[in-house]
């Protein structure tokens, strides 16, 4: 059904944007697959495959014997054309009754989302279209692509709001988990064994899904777990996701476990929290459609630098959807890590992350990631936003 | 450990073939990772990132700030030097220092295992490279991370061998619960249950691992169970694979439900099974060092013809390793869509499938799909091969 839904949008996207012809071009997915297809097919392909919408809602699939029932299935193509010595004839064929102004294909330098086309695979079709003189027709189907996974439909994003409440009943669980003595791999361990018994699978790879971080010097977000223990006067901050019907949750909560006696965290532990539930709200007001990427990151990054802590080195958030890091626009300083990504404009119907963080010398990292939906005339939280620092 | 052992081969490899410089250029690997990735890391990368391998032994990696912990911890790597910003400074540094007269890179219009780089990031790393006058230096890398995946080490084999064991495991439990009136997708799930109650992965998609056709008519390999059941008369036929430590089994095996008061299968079933075993059994005996795949493909195609079935429209057979389909060399035809695999010679250390299928009239299609190891002299199984049709 998300594939018809999704295809059907994609015409409609290609009618917006004035492109003929939307060419998906795949082998071997299991390998090297596009990172488009799970909006294209159900499952992977095994040979060169072509996935063709035309704007006038003209769509059609080229592909190997085997493959073709099952995409005949997703009820998505008008035609589906099987083979089994090579694409080359049938393609060539589909592609002369359709004689496109512009053939738009997945690849892109600001975007890895919007790039599954391999250069190998790109020099095969070139080849192929310079026989029928269609090879200089070739354009990025970038701004499709980004289109596509950004704005989000309404059974997507229910599916992201089932992602965020697992994730965020294994956090609650965590933290009755997390006491002094406990290692970080301990809790990790925990909380993955906490989604296998919920069938959920993980938002990303296992080694850091969750990463947790206790106390100061740590080797920095993306590091798996170690065997360092949670102490007291630590801070401790945990990334976890988790995937649901296909999308994906990505949070991010901060602990404090207190002294001996204590009944709060010191004064220096509460500031830099505050400065990060500070930063993620002054963000998601000027979250709007027509904000820029960067206009957004400079507002939670000039908050953390006014309250005394050091900017960030990372984007302040990312779209979140089938991936935990999805989408093109990016909430991201003007880096060129970044390419073009922070000056997208933000369109309804994305979900972003907000994740500014700051270090808290001698005591750990304090960073907190919520995930919010922009809507027409702002944006909304998704998570329940984490405003009290959780003492241990 | 693995990582640094195949980094180390890496060197030989590039030594081997007169290749002075390797580079892997990759980013957010959970997305479109290179599938030579795992070779050369332990676990994902996020931003752009470069692995550089000379054949002096010289290995450098430049990555984002929170990916260089992990990639030190390979210990495969004499420098890893971590960014902020942007890749583009510390790259073109570490280029101009080795001054490559080739600089090798992952992309191939034959072999998707390796054609890891994408069109987008092949055009960035074209506008690096133009700066400093080498964007011309870049060739294929297909023959390196061919030889890569292809020459298996020791270790490599070994898992290989476990999750050949384990797979067979499952076939066996699975021919104990074959009967009439099963479905095809009940059969599916008891297979899936028993790996998971086992602790392994699916060696590819949930969705066709296994995939199970009982009786004529099916839809054909690579679709997924249906509701049909099981009934007299037919024959039943799965692949089905697990990983075990990283590596791909990638078996198939055929059974025989008895009509009623019958002790064996009719004649042409046995006709079908026969022709099977035999034209496995002709390949392997000429598949060693030096033998061409469609040599060896056109053993078995032709020995199905001479029994009186139609040729199967796929290949012999295809490497195992990482992936279910791994590897250049193939055992097969030469058809468009397998380009020059079917050219490359076969040589030591290659692990491959044997899987010609037969279809049986009114019955079903009798396939068996055995693993082999190329050795210096010849080739030996690694999976028991199936002898019997195995009666239900």
């Amino acid at each position: 059904m998300l594939v018809k839904e999704k295809v059907e949008q994609a015409v409609a996207l290609l009618q917006e944007q004035g492109v003929d012809c939307w060419l998906t071009f795949t082998r071997e997915s299991q390998i090297n697959g596009d990172p488009t297809l799970p909006f294209l097919l159900d499952g992977d392909v095994t040979w060169h495959t072509a996935l063709i919408v035309t704007a006038s809602g003209d769509t059609r699939a080229i592909a190997g014997r085997y493959d073709v029932k099952a995409i005949e299935d997703t009820g998505a193509y008008r035609q589906v054309v099987g083979y089994v010595q090579g694409i080359r004839e049938p393609l060539l064929a589909a592609l002369r009754e359709i004689d496109p102004k512009t053939i738009a294909v997945n690849f892109s330098q600001d975007s890895e989302v919007c790039d599954g086309l391999t250069h190998g695979m790109y020099l095969i079709l070139w080849d192929m279209l310079a026989e029928i003189g269609c090879a200089e027709r070739m354009v990025s189907a970038e701004r499709i692509v980004a289109a596509l996974r950004q704005r989000k439909t309404a059974a997507e994003i229910e599916a992201i709001r089932g992602a965020v409440r697992a994730a965020e009943t294994i956090f609650d669980e965590a933290a009755a988990f997390i006491q002094p003595g406990r290692t970080e791999r301990e809790i990790a361990r925990f909380m993955q064994d906490q989604a296998r018994k919920a069938g959920l699978a993980l938002a990303w790879e296992e080694r850091t899904c969750p990463s947790v971080f206790t106390g100061p010097d740590t080797a920095g977000a993306h590091y798996l777990p170690t065997e360092r223990a949670v102490a007291r006067g630590h801070i401790v901050n945990m990334d976890f996701g988790v995937k649901a019907g296909g999308y994906c949750s990505d949070l991010q909560r901060t602990y404090y476990v207190l002294e001996e006696g204590a009944s709060s965290a010191p004064d220096e532990v509460w500031r830099g929290f505050d400065a990060v539930v500070e930063a993620i709200d002054r963000a998601r007001r000027v979250l709007k459609p027509g904000a820029l990427g960067h206009e957004v990151d400079a507002v939670a990054r000039r908050h953390v630098v006014e309250c005394g802590f050091e900017e960030f080195p990372h984007a302040l958030g990312h779209q979140v959807g089938r991936f935990s890091h999805d989408g093109f626009a990016l909430l991201g300083p003007q880096w060129e890590k970044y390419g073009r990504k922070p000056f997208a404009p933000v369109e309804p119907g994305m979900v972003f992350t907000l994740e500014p963080r700051v270090t808290v010398p001698g005591r750990g990292i304090a960073t907190i990631e919520e995930m919010v939906l922009v809507g027409q005339g702002g944006s909304q939280y998704l998570s329940t936003p984490q405003m009290e620092l959780v003492l241990i």
